[in-house]
């Protein structure tokens, strides 16, 4: 594993490409009142919810169609200028970075539902719909979309990313989730891949090689998802712990035992702190896990039997049930808030998050000994996770006028990621590689296998226009 | 779609490649009595479980460890000469057909499981090693491997093809079991893809590209699988309809409802009539279903509930159950017999397969048209379907004395493919493109998709050695 600089984590290589005017007229020209120069539309559409920086993209392009979206990568591709598509902007890693200079390509606008197959569970829409708009827009159909990353993201940044989070533990991920894109390629060039059936043989699986490519690809311009029927109960509880690690084996237990949990995060006493006075709750400040059960009034009853036997085995308190719909809205959107409410308990502060995934088995070693590291930093940290996939997060929260608490918080990610490597895991669970992590990538998949994963790019992006930059050097 | 006729579809394009005889003499010097020559063995190994044809390869080299394939690779590499992976033999679209000329590299020596990691639920196992050798290695850990195409298939072909069946409605496929590859590329490379965290947004999904990848980007040497614990429960049974509609109409209720059903095969009267007389047994001759359920013993006894309370809705009878795990056992055999119980009633024929998978709302029209169609060809046919997943199999039993039962059987075959993609389906679910669904590919995923295909092939595999001449024309 290579060793940790502050130079290497902190600062991506930033290699700019020539924008000519003559694209910039082109795309005035194309676009009109769509394409926007202004400085301040082009700073936020250079930078994500991560914590890295660069020079802003030198246009943007508000995409209404595909086909706008087809004609601004053309004129990209003429120009040989790096393209960057942008969703809700919420991404962690720096993948929406310019870091070679070039053109963004909002796709915020592209938010319909296109068509709901409730027969069929699925539903297809564009990119720029977010999670939210989406399950508010098929709530009379008695269906909804599980993959909920916390941040209200885009459906299409999620499919770039390969996004998770707190319900994949029984529902997948966007890796299992999408059934069906359609593309715009390097050349401008619409295709579709997969179709709405829900398995297929027909060749090479362009779908999910889609799905994670950060937008490195191809630029999504239509998505087709699996929804799944509402679950006739639900029921949510916390339960406070006396530590994290009695926290951790019953999440273990629960998993191996196969519960159908549908949701099982850690919140460390942290971040229970910091949530408290977020959003005015009174959570005793323990580590605890929040639950959720799906499914029908007795595999509910059933699941949650069995939970408590095993909470109460490692010591876990009674558990307090949110029973209404409002209460469990209160609770998650406490814990979805998590990440705010940390960053507002050090005012100025900047956080940087880690992501790794391990196999179950592994989770109580590579956690606890990763909490002790942390604790000893001294910089002021939470840990939230959801646990029941192996996959947690650190937030470091960084004073900007401290330079050597990011360099120390990089070190400890570094150890982090190097010991969950060892016991089988992965450097990103969900937030992807970005150019944060292309050191990490490279120790994880090995430079085999991050080569297999360029050659893939130079054949479908010869000229490097889409996101050049991240996941890996080129 | 391209007009059906006889040479498309039954004569795959043999252009074969020389394969020099210093190739044959360097893999006699490197791999002794692992390397045969033998006209039988290499005429085993120059076919599938279809019914295409061509010349066998020009030798075999029996691998027994991953340092064997890679140097097996490298030699062919090196002469430029195609070389064709080889696990169980059963698939079923030429996947195995030296259509090119070349060597056969046979895994089924490497047949060991490499590490159980039954905390985690998963396994590693070699890839030659068949699903029924690998339950029977885990059946003291309380957890199994649930896909099951029917045929003992090796793991690593089921990979290749992207391979599901019985349990898939449930269980998902290889696509959502495979969570990691050791793989060597066509330069005879060694590589890992994917780890085994249960889930990862690190680069590109490798481990899906190659799932599904039919041999054509790299020979998979290790796989690691998700396993499930053992349900606490289990329960099949079978239920007769009046009419295949009504069979169908229950499956498609069943899966709106979310049911978690663990299996749901349609068996229409034609099977049945050939598994009785095949497996003597005294099934009632009428369209049925054949179901399993798993869980809780509340779970199973609910979900039983719900489906009778269906099936009644549409005249099924009353449920027979196989309570024990001999009864399950022998209903089981006799659905995966079911091919060879048909191949069987019409002494000397030659089956082909159609292998369609539609959304679950239009599995009725799709289907029921086809029958229609079946019935009036008079070609000796049997229909069985993994319906609750939308996919369904009928079977041509052609006497090869007849020539035009062939071509209208591929008419049939066409006919189907283009109502099924016209429907939002796929050519196929789950027997993969081979040689014979070349032009059905074309036809779903369009000239745009297979080209992105081909660039990824090119790049991965420039001399175009590895099973040449599958998915798509290069």
């Amino acid at each position: 594993m290579n060793a940790p600089t502050a130079a290497a984590h902190l600062l991506p290589q930033i290699q700019l490409r020539d924008v000519p005017q003559a694209l910039i007229d082109a795309l005035q020209a194309r676009f009109g009142a769509q394409c926007s120069l202004a400085q301040a539309v082009r700073e936020q559409h250079g930078r994500d919810e991560g914590s890295l920086q660069a020079p802003p993209p030198s246009a943007v392009a508000f995409a209404e169609s595909t086909q706008d979206v087809a004609d601004a990568v053309k004129l990209a591709s003429q120009y040989e200028v790096p393209v960057i598509p942008y969703g809700a902007g919420s991404s962690l890693e720096g993948h929406l970075l310019a870091v070679q200079g070039g053109i963004s390509i909002d796709v915020s606008r592209m938010n319909r539902v296109l068509s709901i197959n409730a027969d069929d569970l699925t539903v297809t829409v564009q990119p720029g719909i977010t999670r939210k708009q989406l399950n508010e827009a098929i709530k009379d159909t008695g269906l909804f979309f599980p993959i909920d990353p916390g941040a209200d993201a885009s459906i299409g940044g999620m499919c770039a990313t390969r996004a998770s989070g707190t319900n994949a533990v029984r529902y997948g991920t966007m890796r299992e989730n999408v059934l069906a894109l359609e593309v715009v390629t390097a050349s401008g060039d619409i295709i579709r891949t997969g179709t709405r059936a829900k398995k297929s043989s027909a060749g090479y699986d362009l779908t999910r090689l889609m799905v994670g490519s950060e937008g490195t690809l191809g630029v999504i311009t239509e998505v087709t998802v699996r929804l799944y029927p509402l679950p006739e109960a639900v029921s949510a509880a916390i339960c406070s712990f006396p530590s994290i690690e009695a926290a951790v084996r019953t999440t273990i237990q629960i998993i191996q035992l196969g519960v159908p949990i549908a949701r099982v995060e850690l919140i460390d006493r942290h971040s229970v702190r910091m949530v408290n006075a977020h959003s005015k709750l009174t959570l005793r400040e323990e580590p605890m896990l929040l639950m959720e059960f799906h499914g029908s009034p007795a595999s509910v009853k059933e699941q949650a039997e069995t939970v408590q036997d095993i909470a109460s085995e490692f010591g876990g308190n009674a558990f307090e049930w949110a029973s209404t719909p409002e209460e469990r809205t209160r609770l998650w959107t406490a814990r979805h808030n998590a990440y705010f409410a940390a960053v507002q308990s050090r005012p100025g502060c900047k956080a940087i998050s880690t992501d790794t995934c391990v196999p179950i088995s592994r989770l109580a070693d590579c956690l606890l000994e990763s909490v002790d590291e942390a604790e000893a930093s001294g910089i002021p940290y939470f840990l939230v996770g959801h646990v029941g996939d192996g996959n947690f997060h650190f937030g470091y929260l960084l004073d900007p006028n401290i330079p050597e608490e990011r360099v120390t918080a990089e070190a400890l990610n570094h150890k982090l990621v190097a010991r969950a490597l060892s016991m089988g895991g992965t450097c990103t669970g969900e937030h992807g590689v970005g150019v944060h992590k292309m050191g990490f990538l490279l120790d994880e998949a090995g430079a085999g296998a991050v080569d297999m994963m360029r050659a893939i790019k130079r054949a479908l992006d010869p000229k490097n226009i889409l996101n050049p930059g991240k996941i890996f050097a080129l």
